[in-house]
């Protein structure tokens, strides 16, 4: 048994690596929502100048990359790993993004839970003393999304309910070994998921699909490091909708680890204003996690405001095949727990 | 800078983590090769008893892991994480397979570089500490793949002279911070790739397209260890095939670093008899390197016969949507170095 694994599913991070640097850059429906002022850029609308939706989303990579080192005054020939993903068949947003960049790529795919999979990843290797400076990223684009998983645009379906909106954002971390000139928090432990199915087959729903796989995580988490929520000024999930927030309160309750409603949020609630922006049961994608963590609460743990929180993105494993060959969904859900980088704040 | 790192590419790895378990199941092509006895089992037809090729390749995908955990003498409940990845949309062979296991999972996508992705990043998740057992397995079906990249079979299309054929193959190796029974090799460096594309377009020719990713990669390696190709007894690519092989020898010629012929194979080469078996430039897909690997080479390397190998499995990053989009093919290149256990052979 490492030294470093805490129970279970969890690692403790001795090393504590910072996180200094952060971007989000995110479509206009986004900025129009409640975080819209906290983005580092709202592009003026779907194309962003480009050709064809997949360039754009790639042009919203690397805008979001690149801000984020900026803001950290860190070169890109000092990043010893790109950590990337999306939702794109053969991930080709983060694929043509790092050939624009030529630093050494690690391609992942965690559907949305792929900002927490990069994060985790990206601070062991920190941690581990294989890297100093770990570049994370991830984006989702409505428009490539709906017409790879659902309809072409131009189809003009109806969204059922329990439908999610994919986020048109883009969300980079810079993780570091040392607090550079504005740390913004540190990542102190992460409990890695499980695949979790419990048969949910409407890939319409995908928060009720989700919240299995959180409430596992979470159940981990809690129970190899011996806390509660109470230890933790916020639990934020990424993606899991209306639906899937509420069932995840449900089943915490059920597994006798209850979560505060006060002290729980949803990327996905945060992101829109659900009745306003007719948004059903909140935003999906991972770009929604990527762009609400490092645009609005990475800043608020810079300030101390949240001394512990933990980021805990989750992803929907399904594919159209899958769902075609009449597949259940299998998800996941990673969680970072992260401290602010004010001592004693 | 972290003091494992070696020049601008390449990790050193001081624990040196074991290769405690390998397992290679493959399709009947690919036991008809020259490498067929070698490998742990040999399916029937290319259905194994399953509904579709997509549970098909899964069931190849869990049957390579349990089998390696069999002859490792390992509970599945001992490993801290799966590291794996396929070629198909969603990587839904890899996600459905961790859903059956249990056990955290880290969804990776490298096309066919899989196998050296997920090799690299389990050897330094064991290097830094954060776990003792990791699970990395890679697959490919060559019927998943052409209904997915290329035409349904039924279409019956022609393939070009430069094309490969997707092995139907999975590979699955263990990695552990301890020998275990039978250490097979030891993991010392790693130098993980940037991703590479010099303009080739046309899918039917991913060796092209490849072979300079590769020789990126291996002149990091060489000139961040100050080793040439004499220090190695065998430099391994995964899936350049006939095209790319002989690419990459007048690459690497041209910068000056050139390769023994005697010394240097790869696996796309390998599993098949090209002539007689009419595979044109030679097999590719991540199931290739991972079988060839797991089912030939490391059982060579505990022996002894190969003291120092270099695997270094390459991927094509492109999507049939970018291909349709007029994109060119972006590549990348992991490599491994391996020492055998066998100190003083």
């Amino acid at each position: 048994m490492s030294n470093k694994r805490i129970g279970m599913q969890t690692i403790n991070l001795p090393s504590k690596p910072y996180i200094i640097g952060n971007a989000a850059i995110v479509g206009k429906k986004e900025g129009e929502g409640p975080l819209g002022e906290h983005f580092d850029k709202v592009i003026e609308d779907e194309m962003n100048g480009q050709e064809s939706f997949e360039l754009a989303e790639k042009s919203l990579y690397l805008e979001a990359i690149d801000t984020c080192l900026q803001k950290a005054g860190i070169q890109a020939d000092s990043i010893q790993f790109l950590l990337g993903g999306d939702l794109l068949n053969q991930i080709i947003t983060a694929s043509y993004a790092a050939r624009d960049l030529a630093v050494p790529f690690i391609g992942l795919y965690g559907a949305c839970s792929t900002m927490s999979e990069s994060l985790g990843l990206g601070s062991m290797l920190v941690d581990g003393g294989h890297a100093s400076h770990v570049l994370c990223a991830a984006s989702s684009h409505f428009c490539t999304a709906e017409r790879q998983y659902r309809f072409p645009l131009e189809f003009g379906s109806q969204r059922t309910p329990t439908a999610q909106w994919t986020v048109t954002g883009a969300g980079a971390t810079l993780i570091s070994s040392a607090p550079g000139r504005h740390p913004l928090a540190r990542v102190v432990q992460i409990s890695f998921g499980r695949v979790v199915d419990l048969g949910i087959k409407d890939a319409n729903n995908m928060g009720a699909a989700m919240a299995p796989a959180a409430a596992d995580t979470l159940c981990a988490l809690f129970r190899d490091t011996k806390t509660t929520a109470k230890d933790y000024d916020l639990i934020l999930t990424g993606d899991l909708g209306k639906v899937g927030h509420d069932l995840l309160l449900k089943l915490m309750q059920e597994h006798g680890m209850p979560l505060d409603d006060q002290h729980y949020t949803d990327c996905g609630l945060e992101i829109f204003d659900r009745e306003s922006q007719d948004m059903h049961a909140g935003g999906s994608g991972c770009g929604c996690s990527a762009a609400v963590f490092n645009g609005f609460y990475l800043p608020l743990m810079a300030q101390g405001k949240y001394r512990r929180l933990v980021l805990m993105a989750t992803g929907a494993l399904m594919s159209p095949t899958s769902s075609q060959q009449g597949e259940s969904i299998p998800s996941i859900a990673h969680a970072i727990v992260l401290e602010t980088p004010k001592e004693g704040a």
